[in-house]
């Protein structure tokens, strides 16, 4: 990871305020832990727990000092907000229910936003998310971590580079097994759709798996011809869906994500070709990438590894041959976004290789593709304009 | 392999008379060698070539006699059988539209056959080339040789003995790189529609894909949504077909085939989910089988090894470790023939392992799933009963 | 990793101090992440570099106030001894030959140590800092970290618990690329005798190596036959070493390190047989542990995943599928030391689990490896006791 | 495989007499299959098994006339070799202590001997045969199987072509677990050293492993320090052997052979290093060879892929992606072999790519190799000139 030029051009690293992720919390920790990596952010304040008591423990467990422990994000925005040294980005890592009334509040009041996905439960709020912050020239940075391994930023700056020519085919695929038997999963408000959303595997994974294509390939969905339902007996929330996919230019794809395959552990995996080559990636192998050129003999590319592009090589912290993982990727993201945030703050021009964070545009088109897989569904399979 | 007793009760080994797979044919050379390797066959009349000249040289360097090489298939199946010592068994490896007039022909006659696949060009050719097998209670064998690998048939084992549980979802992918650059294949006649068929991605690959999904699982495609069409600039030939299923038993299903993926070898791959665990199989590794059970560690199960059920030990001819290929799949559906031919014409019950390759419903399965899927995919991606 | 209940019953988090590991220092940075991801160590001082002037920059760039940044390590160590809020505990990440020096100070003034591997450069030294360390009642940490890798750590768990019956043989090789070519690799001093120790490659890797089949064994080596020297050519520092063993219950072994095979990365990889069954691990795919029963399937065992014992579970911070990498093993020793200094320190037992850390007598059985080694290639590989 | 052109100039397949191999043979079913597999050989007589009703009874079964159906091997050499059509090669497959014997018998009746390893139990009667071979101007065929896989050869002819520059370090591994529980595995003679040989694990194994190093890296095996015994309880028979290496041009090996690693299948490995690159490879997935360039990506080469060579080419029958095995891999020598069997016996030039298979020199260099370890082992490990 490059050196934290900027922030010491700032003076100071970021002040950073989290909304959500208490105690028990799998993402919040990961938020934190991601936060602190690469010395970009000191976390000021914090309501982690919508029990008050519950986050003040939690917040002094973390050295958050008391006064700067909210029983609530409203409150935590509105009070850093009128500090002098309040804090500069919040970050949300809420129900989704909440994600868009407390990003478009920090809007509101200046602040940058760094928000787990997916970005909002509905189109309608996604659109005028969007919206806030492209008038509000804040940063806005949406948690699709698998986008921060330096094997997926290689196939990606690949693929930039037309190393693959014009890409033709895409398959995606997202299988996991947390939800293989009948009942709620770990984290049971994701089965409430009034907070977990419409669709618990498209919101949950699914918009993972469409971000990682839109993100290695360049281009969008433009069509989308899906199935999305329950197939564990007795269960509502959708957990799988399978969709066929017409990209922007014309290539082909296919989608299948699910939640309900017994003994998976986090199957997130792409292959994409085109004319001169194809590439494959494997989440829980996440160090190597495949790449197969049309007559050439095939290649395991690895981070930091002969040909390693500078996209991957800023997303890797050590040398060849020592595993990286899920920590670090995630933690790229937050590095990126605080970058391009000090810069903003510090009025400097961003470092162009720190602007590959997902953003508030890629929370759009992820609601818009889950809303129109559904519609598909909903119509018997018939092709839907994304 | 089991011994070769049915064939000692006969007496003799079964004749075989092969029509097609002269000359630089892949697909040839492989027929005769699979009819070989366990003895079950001799090999005692051809018509390997549609010209003359070159099928009497092809037949001499088999050592078929001069008078039983043959100028076409008609005249082989008509010659062979009027004589006192004719075939037991033609073998049809020619372009796919003649398959139904030779296995007709054949099977009037008597004979048993070994088709490849696709089993025809049309559904209706497919219907009335199953009836007929039907009625004549003759064996008809399609090569879809997959099938015949030891770890196919331990996940079909296991899915019978319910390792499984019930199966829910299905992902079958079938990539290759053959006709990744513009223009036609190496085998330029299934470019062209009425010797290849309507589809030649699904006929060529999508075929083997939609067989290995319903051997493994037992259950039946019962809906499909599709996108079939060409990718690569300038072709009319189909080189990608994405669908959706749901099964027979309301388990649901995503299917990936194409031939223009650059750099991709022989791509086939397939993963069940059921209840209790899933299984993962891939062609280009074809002696490890991945089982995940539902709440135990997950297990590599390989030919032979611990753990191998009747089924896959039928089909493997070695000691653990060995590793058996493509040549030995093929070989075990000429060998379940063999014997279960054997076994009808010595009037003897047939060994129940034997029974387990694919037959003239599988191939009727496979034309109506290929003409489902052309119908949805024009029909804007509609579920279309198969 | 368990919560920090021991570091909470202290009611801080302990003060660390560093000494070298400054500006380009890959493992400085590695163990200054190390400390942190847990949050059992707050950086309160370090002697970053031999000159002042870089120290100072790179201490105050760590947030180290420049009253803590020392010249040197003995500066370091008698202030902080000085202050009452003086560092708890020394890390040393120093060329080796100052390991001694530092480590002996650092016990002298009561301070727990952490320090990079080897030990010491001198079997001498290992004896006389082994018996401080022994009389002193401090902890003393050494960063042998691959061995808290999560399934490093369940292999040894699995071989504690007799899933593996008697051991009888181990394989293990650690095999790199960072001096195929002749000339110097990256860390130049490493190439002196004086600084890097008597063989370049037994120091630098051998000692993992040893460690690594110590720690998942249990066993020691008590016969070693080796072959030590230079394969590139030019190169005077030992870039290769091959040995025979014969462990300390009558198991044979084999080891083999180099950093002198072009192009590879950093492949350590063990292979351990038992009465029961054996196990296979690699570094660079370290999710994963093969374990391979007598007569039953072949397991593939990953961290969270069913079947993982507690020390694995401790060592392992994230849900099953999601990988984590070498910082994260790294910084399990680091929390593993913290936990034991912190229990020492405020009078309580320590965690039984957390006591799997290297420490000073592994440091001296490594150095012990290393002497005999040499002794042994020296001797026309006659077998010498270690 | 090319097209038995020299075959077809003689104007026939090649007569195949066997010794050994009779009911319930691994080794006796695989020459069979092997030798028939590329249609150079037509079986015309046997001697399958030391009793003779159970000879004649297999001789039949694979259509041996009864009257070439012999009680021994000397009674069908000497038989054979009166008959005007008698056999033109004689494979023998018998227990090793017999190898001598009748390889020696059939030379000096003129015949071609294809014979398994290790070519005799003693030094002194390699010496002779390797002799006797010499002089005889005849073939002689030694079944190092693992030296026919495709990769294998391409790994041999990547260094012949330079792309690993001077070879410097290599590792071979051995590894199976056939013999890990105690008590005589499946083939009871090996156990006794009149008919095994001295050394079991290196007769059995020991041997392929030193050929294949040898055939890769076209360097000798110079000295030899080892340890070889028996390490399960009870164990007569050597069932492990560790060796370092040092090559004929000063490179640095490590050997490891066992067959008491429980679980494990058939573990064959070999990992060679040059200045320019490094090669991997493992016989359980044997159509992968990794080749790790010196500052380029990793490559994957595969059977007819890109970048493959002649030697390779030759010995793949199938397009790439469609996995072959073990059988095929064995019927690579005996079609090296008839063919230059053929082009001797029609005094025209062998094709140069024929000429790779391993002959009485490659098996006196494995006797030589077993007797420099054993005395190596028992000499306190002592560098031993092989």
């Amino acid at each position: 990871m490059a050196d934290n030029t900027v922030i010491r051009l700032m003076g100071r690293r970021l002040r950073l305020a989290v909304i959500g992720g208490g105690p028990g919390s799998f993402i919040g920790a990961m938020h934190r832990q991601a936060a602190r990596l690469d010395d970009r952010y000191e976390l000021v304040a914090g309501a982690l727990s919508s029990d008050p008591a519950r986050s003040l423990v939690a917040s002094m467990s973390l050295g958050i000092p008391p006064e700067r422990s909210y029983p609530d994000g409203h409150s935590l925005i509105n009070a850093e907000a009128a500090r002098s040294d309040g804090a500069d980005v919040v970050a949300i890592m809420t129900p989704n229910d909440s994600h868009y009334r407390f990003a478009m509040l920090a809007l509101d009041h200046g602040m940058d936003v760094i928000c787990d996905k997916p970005m909002t439960n509905t189109l309608v709020e996604a659109r005028a998310l969007h919206d806030k912050v492209r008038t509000s020239g804040l940063v806005f940075c949406l948690t699709h971590n698998y986008s921060g391994y330096p094997m997926v930023r290689q196939a990606k700056a690949m693929v930039l580079e037309g190393m693959l020519g014009d890409v033709r085919l895409v398959q995606v695929d997202y299988v996991q097994g947390g939800r293989a038997k009948p009942g709620p999963g770990r984290t049971t408000w994701k089965e409430d759709p009034a907070r977990g959303g419409t669709s618990l595997v498209l919101g949950d994974i699914g918009t993972h798996a469409h971000h990682l294509l839109r993100f290695i390939t360049g281009l969008e969905v433009a069509e989308v011809a899906a199935d999305v339902g329950a197939i564990v007996p007795g269960r509502q929330a959708h957990d799988y869906a399978g969709a066929l996919l017409r990209l922007s230019n014309g290539a082909r794809g296919n989608f299948w994500v699910t939640q309900a395959a017994a003994g998976v552990e986090n199957g997130l995996r792409i292959r994409v070709s085109g004319a001169l080559g194809s590439l494959e990636w494997q989440q829980e192998n996440p160090q190597v990438l495949h790449f197969k050129p049309l007559d050439a003999p095939a290649q395991l590319r690895t981070p930091r590894g002969p040909g390693t592009l500078p996209l991957a090589a800023r997303a890797s912290r050590i040398a060849a041959g020592h595993p990286e993982g899920f920590h670090e990727a995630f933690a790229t993201l937050y590095t990126d976004a605080g970058d391009t945030i000090a810069a903003r703050r510090s009025g400097t021009p961003p470092d162009p290789l720190a602007l590959f964070f997902p953003d508030a545009a890629d929370g759009l088109h992820g609601l818009r593709f889950v809303d129109s897989a559904i519609a598909s569904s909903r119509n018997n399979g018939a092709w839907t304009v994304v």
